[in-house]
């Protein structure tokens, strides 16, 4: 569990719900228990997508993966205990209760069949059946926009945000993890192992649906930047509702964190 | 998920949850979420146990096991989804935020490193190296007892029972969790894999600890009536407590469930 989920990474997810926290004019430490737990759910999915039966990958942030140290029993537990740890995380913080009991809830509902897992499956079925651009769009939404989105939305809630503003920054999120996984694609085809951290040119050799291989790299780059776009506009569009003013450092943080995750070379 | 989840078994932990919901005097019927929840762990840790890297079982409840069905990937995501959708359950239910949250907690303890899944590391340590019999009792109380013991607390909580009746309950269900363990030992020695829809004779072919093997099979029979005697000591106390008096139509349910767990022969 350790060699996983202390092992390095962006830090994407937790760095989205600090951020988010402070848009709302909390404070980034009370999103410390969501950040936690989503960088948690979000390591053991890669743990659990490294086995062999799935994309069979030996490097991960530039380490061997779990189930090469440990073997696969050990990665296939040291997942699901990750799993279980990220729920007990937010129910166990000294949050109030409401506020403990909706983000789980949300961190369920993005996780689960309807987000990541359901995300991931239409993955699979896609190696054997090409998916149009919807579908691709579809596969991207589930697999990594769930839970980006819910990354957003939970950290505004931490910090005390409304549901309307946990709702409207979530739609950010959606678009940000679009984005995410778009630049993701293209990385893979264009960078080399040592610099990701990670196998490179998989997704070509295992004929995955991905935005460069239906769109082409220069018209997956336009999509990148058109997703990127609309999550800038739907963070404004979070500071004109109904709830409180935002803060604009936190606002800053997010919009600074999306120009990174579009210009990202790692 | 389906084939999993609703495939049969014998429905232990959700029939255990809904008796301590009518024990404390609420309606089994107020357990049901719990009692999803529940049987929806239990189940994602079967569908990960049958695993080829795990305990490579290709038969479950007389059906083919979900990796032989669907594939090893669709195994590992299914029973991820189950997992995640065990805590939507709960989360998501009617019942008070509070009783809500105090569910998840104590499930996702039950469940997590310090419970379930320990307890199924431990298991996987001791193939490598035989443990003692104080060992191997921690094993199945990780395995197997923390979610029996969570599925009488839960039960119990969702029955509008107090914490005090939570705790002394699952008490009762930690000894119960250790007879329906080593009774799961002895079927395994001694039953057919028809009459137990699972493969038989699989533990000691694996060189597993089990009672039988360290205990013999005497030994480990009386090893189950004395915790048996120990789970209905802890039922009583139950009742003489400082919660509200016990319902006995209850009360005598879960003693009927601990006699058909110490009896069983499938």
């Amino acid at each position: 569990m350790r060699h996983a989920v202390l092992g390095g990474g962006k830090r994407i997810r937790p760095a989205l719900a600090m951020a988010s926290a402070i848009a709302v004019g909390g404070r980034s430490h009370d999103a410390l228990p969501v950040a936690g737990a989503l960088e948690m759910v979000h390591t053991y999915s890669l743990i659990h997508d490294d086995l062999p039966c799935m994309d069979d990958d030996d490097l991960r942030r530039g380490q061997p993966t779990v189930h090469v140290r440990f073997g696969e029993a050990i990665a296939v537990l040291a997942g699901d205990a990750l799993h279980t740890l990220a729920f007990d995380t937010i129910a166990g913080s000294d949050a109030p209760p409401e506020m403990r009991l909706e983000c789980v809830k949300r961190l369920a509902v993005a996780a689960g069949p309807d987000g990541m897992v359901g995300g991931q499956v239409l993955d699979l079925e896609a190696e054997t059946r090409t998916p149009d651009a919807r579908g691709l769009e579809a596969i991207h939404r589930g697999k990594t926009g769930a839970l980006i989105s819910a990354s957003v939305a939970l950290g505004a809630l931490a910090g005390g945000g409304t549901s309307w503003q946990a709702d409207t920054l979530g739609g950010f999120g959606q678009e940000l993890g679009l984005v995410f996984q778009i630049v993701d694609d293209l990385l893979d085809e264009e960078q080399t192992s040592a610099r990701l951290g990670k196998s490179a040119g998989k997704d070509r050799a295992a004929g995955k649906a991905t935005y460069p291989a239906i769109h082409g790299l220069e018209a997956a780059r336009a999509e990148a930047s058109r997703h990127a776009a609309m999550a800038r506009s739907l963070l404004e569009a979070a500071g004109a509702g109904p709830g409180p003013p935002v803060n604009s450092t936190g606002v800053h943080l997010l919009r600074l964190l999306t120009d990174r995750i579009l210009h990202r070379t790692a």
